[in-house]
């Protein structure tokens, strides 16, 4: 289903590019950014570049871009501050290794030198602008940081929860996407319905493992949301309502790449891939 | 000494741009951000993109970016697991008035931010991206990012307190004149070592103004660095010998002008104010 021989190449391009910097702040960087993450960001800027006719590897700076941006997310998330999680993708936690402050810092790091990759990257100026001009707008403060503010105030309504949820995953996902497509010379919004749609899907999605699946299997503790009495889309729906919109969302996302006639084949199966995930 | 028609119109510009939008998050950015800085960041932006033959106003968005760097900098580095300070500016810090996720998320929501309105500007994609390149990498994981976690590990020698020096404060100093320099169609480079010796020279005067100064003239708690054993210039040098060293770095500073001619009027009365200051 993912394209292996892509990731490989990505995961190589991005190991060089770290291991050309050598102090304590990118040890900490390097520490969460290779910590085993499914890279589902910038293969989504990967499958959306070439969608549009581009080459994946055009997209690599801004694939890197997005997943240092999104370990920095996770990185803050889990401080003791926020959601206070010691355990991360089957490893402790930034702070946890690091302390507080080289955390905090580790991810102040990450998003500014997101920017850096993109500035120093081959592609034309209009196109790495207007890369970093998504990716900004979408990561802050009408975008995912909003949606971080919202998880911590906590959602009374279904409609609440999955705005909240839409900021927090589905706008970065978006900008991974309007990445590609900028590369692959496109506008840059193609995707905004395929995104908003699979980000709800996939937050759903890790609602009902938190539930259902197994700490080895998540690498993370489960029904941490059960025992922090968080809210989630199991607060207001069953069980059954729960993979019933997962279902209709995921066909949301499906049909809004009708646009693409017979390219739309590697970002279809990637959302019906991560909606059937089982750890 | 300071143009004060530029830095007010400055003023409007930030506050039009910023009350434009309205949520929780910009509630707290905007806290902060107007908060009564001396704006010291922008100006330099503006001076030298006039310096250069470019117009002031040119350079406003990049000049609001550089500021909400700072800014971001400044709530990070007050929290409780940093220099945990209660006081900014005379004022409350951003974690005493919005609890600590939220002025993480503020400071995050201003880093990102700063990378949109240097997108959104008017400015030409090469410049816009050269800008954006300039202040991420002044302001990363080797720039001031490193400088604050030099700064939490401790400095052995004066040497050591002087490089953490630079990378804390002459980076961003750097930034902000490189951004000035690019919007008026220099290289970028142009102001490196008056950056460098500024900001250095910026940093004793503090480390000065904290033993002989008052807290209400500062806006700060004072002797903070005493209180908490902090290591200053002053643990390795006397008193008279730091303020030679100030007046020495900041000649230098001045020399590095001779290229601009008589247009090193005003950044050299700015870095002979800014040796000057009492407050």
């Amino acid at each position: 289903m993912i394209d292996k021989e892509l990731t490989t190449r990505f995961e190589a391009y991005l190991k060089d590019l770290m291991g050309k910097n050598d102090n304590s702040v990118y040890d900490a960087m390097n520490y969460s950014l290779s910590a085993g993450g499914k890279r589902i960001r910038p293969y989504l800027a990967m499958l959306a570049c070439r969608a549009l006719g581009g080459k994946a590897e055009d997209v690599f700076p801004f694939a890197t871009a997005i997943e240092m941006v999104h370990t920095y997310s996770l990185i803050h998330d889990d401080l003791p501050a926020m959601d206070n999680d010691d355990l991360r993708r089957g490893k402790p936690t930034s702070h946890k290794v690091y302390g507080e402050a080289m955390a905090i810092l580790a991810g102040d790091a990450l998003l500014t030198e997101a920017f850096s990759v993109i500035a120093e990257s081959d592609l034309s100026a209009d196109k790495k602008i207007r890369a970093a001009g998504a990716l900004s707008k979408r990561a802050g403060a009408k975008g995912m940081v909003l949606g971080q503010a919202l998880d911590m105030k906590g959602s009374e309504s279904l409609d609440g929860l999955l705005l909240m949820y839409e900021r927090k995953t589905s706008d970065l996902l978006a900008a991974a996407l309007s990445m590609g497509a900028i590369a692959a010379g496109g506008k840059g919004d193609e995707f905004d319905t395929f995104a908003k749609y699979t980000g709800i899907a996939f937050q759903v999605m890790d609602d009902i493992l938190d539930v259902t699946s197994s700490e080895e299997k998540l690498g993370k503790n489960i029904n941490s949301d059960g025992k922090n009495d968080k809210i989630t889309s199991l607060s207001f729906m069953t069980m059954e309502d729960a993979k019933n919109m997962l279902e209709d969302y995921t066909a949301r996302a499906v049909d809004s790449l009708a646009f693409l006639g017979d390219k739309d084949k590697e970002l279809k199966e990637l959302a019906y891939f991560l909606m059937k995930r089982d750890y």
